[in-house]
Parts: structure tokens; sequence; C-alpha cells
């Protein structure tokens, strides 16, 4: 049985079909997202050559992920125009004309990791993306966690660092952990993206003293047995032993945690956990 | 057939019976916490009049419920001696020779909350716990969350309000929200107990600050359909406008939260919400 599965990002959508196991990709393409129509003709295009019996879709956000709503599987409120309040599970229905499964980006990359990566052998799961956003997903006993809808977890509050003058980009909150660690918080703070500053160390102790904060918020809520850290900013592999340490000095004891070092991971799908994980979904929704 | 229920406190023991539905209840009996052993006495003393089948204990924390651990259903490291690393549930169960479950009494709070006080008609139901401490629980349909293991959400991380010199009472973080909020937190605050407190605005005005912080943080991770916000603290019923006065004006308009007095609200069980809740785990687990 082929699978399809989309990662429908904001900058790019990459797709990709599967022989059964989610992981063996047999075929993929990566194309720009442009406007919705022509963006969603050209996905079809490249499954047309594969006789796929189901699709996965693993998007960027915000979309409505409540089942009850009238508006389930649409975007809503984001910034890029041509993409707001597109019901974008409703077209590709009607498109492909077959059983079509949707999450987020970081519920779907994160039910990846914890099949078939860092998560495998853990009970809870979360997967953290550090990228132009900053998102969160959970996955428990194989299910993806979701509440009345999926926020992205991304807005949690934190301190600001004693040395940063930034007060953060969120356009709703300024300072919270999207606003201050995401790449765009980067990009502003310093009018350089993160890959131009690497050997800037204050610039990555400053990240790693945000990062940790917002997983020390995740942990004692959720209390996960992995904590998988991803996306375009975590490149700077520095960032993993800062957290780390970070993480033990603000959680001061409280809790066993166990070994740091096993508890906050980089993923391992090499980039490819967003759309093996929304073939994934196909099975777990 | 009869159910008993023990709400465990780090003060009070409150026993129960009751007759099918754990909300009927038949018999109730309340005696100080003292030792162990006494205590355990104590309680069976007053199950022996009633032939229940099993038994449900809704205790104080820190306890270990990871199902997987040697010490599962025992006290962690709490400051309360002489029940530091007491095997509860073990003693519980030789005491007497019938089924006995176990969860902290914010968790069996808000199972009984969901079933049959605020939290009715929900999917997603969070109960807060403002007293001496700080704590939270978790029911999505109708089963309790937990990760590696239960941590009562009591640490997550807060900012300051700008008129408030105090550093916080927690031991580990200082100023997380238990640290800032709970009722201790007050007491050493201010050197007075929040009851004679009543008529300072500016206390119930920093106290809303910080649980509107809270309760932002665990609903941009968990997107609850109801907050239930109880304990002894809460008796000050001035709060409730506020927190959800300050919770809105910190979520700025990221998320469609509904009319956020019918999302904050206080518990309906009268002060029983444990006790019920204890003999509902009989039911859940």
């Amino acid at each position: 049985m082929l699978l399809g599965g989309i990662e429908a990002g904001g900058t790019k959508f990459v797709c990709a079909v599967s022989n059964g196991n989610s992981k063996q990709i047999i075929d993929k393409v990566s194309f720009p997202t442009g406007n919705p129509e022509e963006t969603l003709l050209e996905a079809k295009g490249f499954f047309e050559k594969h006789a796929i019996e189901a699709l996965g879709v693993a998007s960027f956000g915000p979309v409505d992920l409540n089942i009850k709503s009238k508006t389930y599987g649409s975007f809503l409120n984001t910034p890029k125009e041509k993409w707001k309040h597109y019901p974008l599970l409703e077209q590709l229905r009607a498109l492909f004309n077959i059983p079509v499964y949707m999450d987020t980006d970081v519920n779907a990359a994160c039910l990846a990791e914890y099949k078939f990566g860092a998560g495998q052998g853990s009970d809870t799961c979360l997967y953290i993306t550090v990228g132009t956003g900053f998102g969160a997903g959970l996955v428990q006993n194989g299910e993806i966690y979701q509440g009345k809808n999926h926020s992205e977890m991304g807005h949690v509050i934190i301190k600001k660092h004693p040395d940063d003058p930034y007060d953060g980009c969120c356009p709703y909150h300024g300072s919270c952990i999207e606003g201050m660690a995401s790449g765009l918080a980067i990009e502003k703070r310093y009018g350089k993206k993160g890959m131009e500053l690497t050997e800037n160390d204050q610039v990555w102790d400053i990240e790693a003293y945000y990062l940790a904060q917002a997983i020390m918020n995740y942990y004692v809520v959720l209390i996960p047995e992995k904590i998988i850290v991803g996306g375009g900013v975590m490149k700077q592999e520095k960032l993993y032993p800062l957290i780390r340490s970070y993480f033990a000095e603000q959680m001061n004891g409280y809790l066993d945690v166990g070994p740091v070092d096993e508890l906050i991971v980089a993923p391992e799908l090499n980039d490819e956990q967003g759309v093996i994980g929304a073939m994934e979904l196909i099975r777990t929704k």
C-alpha cells in the first residue's frame, strides 16, 4: 500500500511517497510554497505518478484542528495572506478523492521521532522546533496530545536574561519564548541571521538560557521522558550542552529528571521528520 | 457496591463512603494527619463500619506515580519527615486487603469536577489548587493526564510584578508560581495569612497577576476547555474577575479563548472534590 505525505511549510512543500513503512521513502520532491491553488496542483502532479491510497498532511500553522469546529482543517489567522482561512483539508480531499489526514508540522515531526527516531522507547515525547518561529508538540503512548485545539505551545512565559536589552518580536506578547528565542527574534535582535552569528558566544548563551526556560515550563507540566529539539536554529550544535546546563541549573534539583543528556536530545530523522510524520498520521488518526 | 475514598492531606485526612455514585456520600469523617501508622489505623477504624469493596486515595505530594517504578505509590522527598518515602499504597493494600487506587489530591479533584462539577461537558479540564502550596492536574476525555510522573505542575516560570519586591519562597526556584502565589508565599511576603489581608486590594491584584500568568502557561500548552481554580486562597472570590482580566490582557488576543468567564471558573463540589475524586479513581484506573 502506497502512502503519500505532504509537509506543508510556509516557505516550501515537501511531498513524499512510502511503501507501507513511512520511513522508507521511495520518491520525494520539494518546491517553494506559492499561492494555495498552484501549490496544491504541483503536489497533485507529483502524486499522480504513484497510486497512493491515503494522504497525510503536516501543515504550518495556525490551523483549526478542533474536529467539532466548522472550519476544521482550515488555516486560521496566518500572516500569509493567501493562505488565511484557506480550507486546506477540504481542498486536498476534493483534489485527491482518497482519505486525507492532517495535523500540524510540529506534531507530525514529534510522531515521526517518537516512532522511528530519538523518541523511540519513550512513553511521553516532546518535540520542539526552533526555526523562524517556535513550536512544540507532544506524543503520548502513540497519540498526539491535543486540547480544544493545538496551540503549537509557542508562547510560554520566560524571564529576560539580565544582559539582553531586546524586548522581543512576538506581536501578541513581545517577550514570550517565540518573541525572544525564535530565528526571527535572533535576526531582529542582532540584525543578522543566526547562521551569520556562529562565532558570537553570547548569542548562543542567551538563546540557550531562554530555550531552557521554555523546556522547564514544559517539563514541570508534562514530564516527558524525551525532549527532542530540532529546527534550523538548532543546527548550531553548541546549543545542546548549553541548554542542558541551563535546564539543570534552573530546575535546581526539583524532580528527578535523570541524565539530562539523555533527556534533551537532537532529532534523528535528518530533516525528514515532518514528511515521515505526515505519512504516519494516516495510521494514527 | 460501597466505595471508600480517602483525601490524604498534609494537615487532615478526609474519609468517605459512597453507595455506587461517588457524589452521594453516605458517611464521612475528618481527622488531623498524624504519623502514618496512627493515621491509617484511624482511617481503618472508620471504614470498618462499612463493607467497602474498593478504596481510592487522593494524596498530598510528592508521590511516585510512575507505575514502572519500584517505589510506585510511595511518598517522595516530602518535608513531612514521618511521611518521607512512606509506601502509602502498599500499606493501604495490606491493611484493607481490597483493591486500592491512588493518585494526587489535585488530579482526583480535577476528575471529580470533570465528572460532577464545573468541568462537566468539557473534553479537556484543568484543575488548579491554590492553598498552602500550588498545584494543577489535567483530565482529558475522562482520563487523568500523566507523563513519566505527575509533577503537580506547580513550578512554572512567571514574571515578577513591577511593584512586588518579594523574591519568592520556593526552595528550588525562588520566584516560580509556587514561590510567588501560594498561600505560604502570601504569608511570608506580608507576615500575615491571606484571610487577614482581605481588605488589601494590592495583595489580590498581585496574586491575580501571577495566577493569570500560570494559567496562560498552561493554556498555551494544553488548551483546556475549562480551567477550574480552587483551594483556600481562592476563597477570596474577588480573585476570579481579576484573574480573568489579567489573563485576557496577557494573552492579548492570541488564540480564540472564548468567553473568559466561562473558561476560568470556581469549583462546584463544596470542598468535597478531593474525596469524591478519590472514589472516582476506582472507576478510572
